[in-house]
């Protein structure tokens, strides 16, 4: 993409009205706008973000066997006044009426749609298990809406929700999610860690928070340093396969938001073991057995030919959340530092003089060759000065800026710069090729 | 993807409700299921061809330049006034009230919302041409919402807004648009005839329709019979070069809507050129001039130094009634007849004896090298009959069917069906695996 047309409105000043690091520089990248308190625009360099994690979710997701389907936005009140929620649910809600005064709902979740769907088309043990999710927006009215996209009111999440016979099936189910939570989020560069949550009513050990570390997140937690350097199931991890041993080294360390924080516990881990940071909740997995197939009649014959509701989980990652968990995990005073797997582009091409006949044709030709490489790339094309260029490129935080101005070209030379350690090479244009097209 | 793990929720019986062939044939092939009345879940089948459907037409704008953004569904009434369409609008408006008893309303379109973005961060003709679009759920309240997702009240559109510094300029972008649309929906497998349409207030000759033609067609459409066999633009248009020739070319044959049908011109064509169909409106292309730049304030400096309204259009695709009006241009009696480019697998694999080793053997295999290469297949390795297994095929209109059983691989062979055509052919499975390899 040529930056002569592309739009991306960047931002001098600071705004104002941001209270958190990723907010700033999401609104100063030209990545989003607000419209309405908490309801934002993504725009195109937003927007590539906001795809590319949506698709590494979605790929890990399928990896472990869910099925993903999309389900509407508006609800009706009927369905969750079948689980009992319609009322509970609060101001939260935003609540709407058609014009035939039927009541409806912006869907918070999805909890009733989907057992809705089961009980339709599901009968028997035999078609389970089942684990369906989608991407799509969600609405909560938040009473004061802050931090840009952290705590929206419109926001993506994925949500999955399992269905199988009986706890233990369920049990299998909630592991592979579990694991495919750990691969997702390192796929995203993020440094996750499963913390026990809490499990409602109904108990038990099912209910994990994943939280980021970053010094500016939102809540309090404690882990064991060992759980920052533990090994990630790879991509050949057989889903099918029995995965409890996967959850229990995870589970194994100590790992607590500071609602489940057990003092004693922490102490007795050795010093240098003990991790007490800021966290950002990024996904949340959770058993919930029969608490709405229940009410809601979603039952399935078992083997032994009796006929009983089916167990459920849900699976949660606030997918719009992250864009902005990701820039509070991965930051500098520049700006943004994107992990490669999310950048929107891979490659900065900046031209230090256009106009030029040589430059001119040197970015022309790398800008084709990155292409053909399969390299999205931003080519600096405009007329501007090269402090502002260099600036624009470390605050919208693309893994590699590839400088080429008339000096390096006399000699041959252009410069690499690796946004994430400030590491500048020089070298040819044939060589930042191979490099670039040889990393990911 | 395996059957036996898929949600494929087939459904025996013709619903009562689906008055038109598109509706019955994606509920009976589970594709959709009605949550309220012109509300809709996607299930996996349908999300699959959804998001086929969305990617082509993602490509297309893509390479005519646009850019892609995401806005919200959520918008204020206040920015609806600006317009002055917040009263205007009528029912068809969803309008709801937030906790704060803010005037909000879920997006029918999104003129206001992107003349405010514009706004906000563009003064100079110097940053023009520029064409943003988004592909995101609308809502528009129908009083009475049926045929299915052709005319649901949540649905999946792709608009563009296209923003010049004069008329001419805005011709140019109008020309790019409608060549996109011309190959987009070549690329769906649609013969779409742009149809001159109704420009309101503003007159002039940009505004079209494209209609595809279908026998359940929803309005009668008249056409010169050279438009079913003109050439599409290639994939190498440059849309920067002057596209006059080829929307000239298009708008010089008589094509019309009934609204717009003049009986004297179509009578004067050769009688076997005279096309009189049925049609289904897919796209629309129209030039609106200054009409929500001048209320709203989206002014550009000029080369001349004044500063004067920018010049809009906008450019809309139905993408979820695409998917409805696919169906309706290709089906037969037995079901569903999905183009290459849309279809949700590429090939149905059949087993005809679940359990029968040589069978099993010989279905991997072919489920596997045919994924490698990059081919979706759904492998039907239930176990059901033959005949329901092919009637199922059928109905979910895969276009290969490659069907494996005991009998034929005693002799080393397999049999491959083409869906469109019924043709069958017996072959050996490297035979098989080498045609639909190289088939797209």
């Amino acid at each position: 993409m040529r930056l002569s047309r592309y739009f991306l409105p960047i931002l001098k000043e600071t705004p104002k009205e941001a209270e958190i690091v990723s907010h700033r520089l999401m609104l100063r990248a030209g990545m989003i706008r607000q419209q309405s308190a908490g309801i934002y625009s993504w725009l195109p360099l937003g927007h590539r973000v906001l795809t590319r994690i949506g698709q590494i979710v979605r790929e890990e997701q399928n990896r472990a066997g869910a099925l993903e389907l999309l389900m509407p936005t508006i609800q009706s009140a009927d369905l969750w006044r079948e689980s009992g929620r319609y009322d509970d649910y609060g101001k939260e809600m935003l609540r709407i009426e058609d014009r035939h005064e039927r009541e409806m709902l912006y869907g918070p979740t999805n909890e009733e749609m989907i057992t809705e769907i089961f009980r339709s088309y599901v009968r028997s043990y035999r078609d389970l298990p089942l684990n369906l999710y989608h991407i799509q927006w969600k609405f909560r009215d938040e009473v004061r809406p802050r931090f840009g996209v952290m705590r929206g009111r419109e926001f993506l999440m994925k949500d999955a929700y399992s269905f199988d016979v009986d706890q233990e099936a369920a049990r299998h189910a909630y592991n592979k999610m579990f694991v495919a939570y750990l691969r997702t989020f390192a796929r995203l560069g993020l440094k996750a860690i499963p913390m026990r949550a809490d499990s409602g009513p109904i108990g038990g050990d099912m209910s994990h928070e994943f939280i980021i570390l970053a010094a500016t997140g939102e809540s309090q937690v404690f882990c064991d340093k060992a759980l920052l350097e533990m090994p990630i199931p790879g991509e050949d991890t057989d889903f099918d396969a029995d995965l409890t041993p996967v959850v229990k080294s995870w589970t194994s360390h100590y790992a607590a938001t500071e609602e489940k924080h057990d003092e004693a516990a922490f102490a007795a881990l050795p010093e240098d073991a003990r991790v007490a940071a800021r966290g950002i909740e990024v996904g949340h997995i959770f058993y919930f057995g029969t608490k709405y197939s229940e009410p809601m009649g979603a039952k399935v014959a078992t083997p032994d030919g009796a006929e009983r509701p089916v167990h459920m989980g849900s699976y949660g990652v606030g997918v719009s959340r992250l864009a902005a968990g990701l820039i509070e995990a991965s930051h500098d005073e520049q700006g943004i530092i994107w992990p490669d797997s999310v950048a929107p582009f891979d490659v900065g091409l900046i031209s230090l003089k256009v106009g030029d006949a040589k430059v001119d044709a040197a970015c022309a030709d790398l800008y084709e060759k990155l292409g053909k490489a399969g390299r999205d790339v931003l080519y600096d094309d405009t007329d501007g000065r090269p402090g502002a260029k260099f600036a624009t490129m470390d605050l919208i935080g693309l893994p590699w800026q590839l400088i080429v101005g008339p000096k390096g070209l006399n000699d041959g030379l252009v410069e690499l710069k690796r946004r994430a350690t400030g590491e500048r090479e020089t070298l040819t244009p044939e060589a930042a090729l191979n490099k670039l097209t040889g990393t990911r």
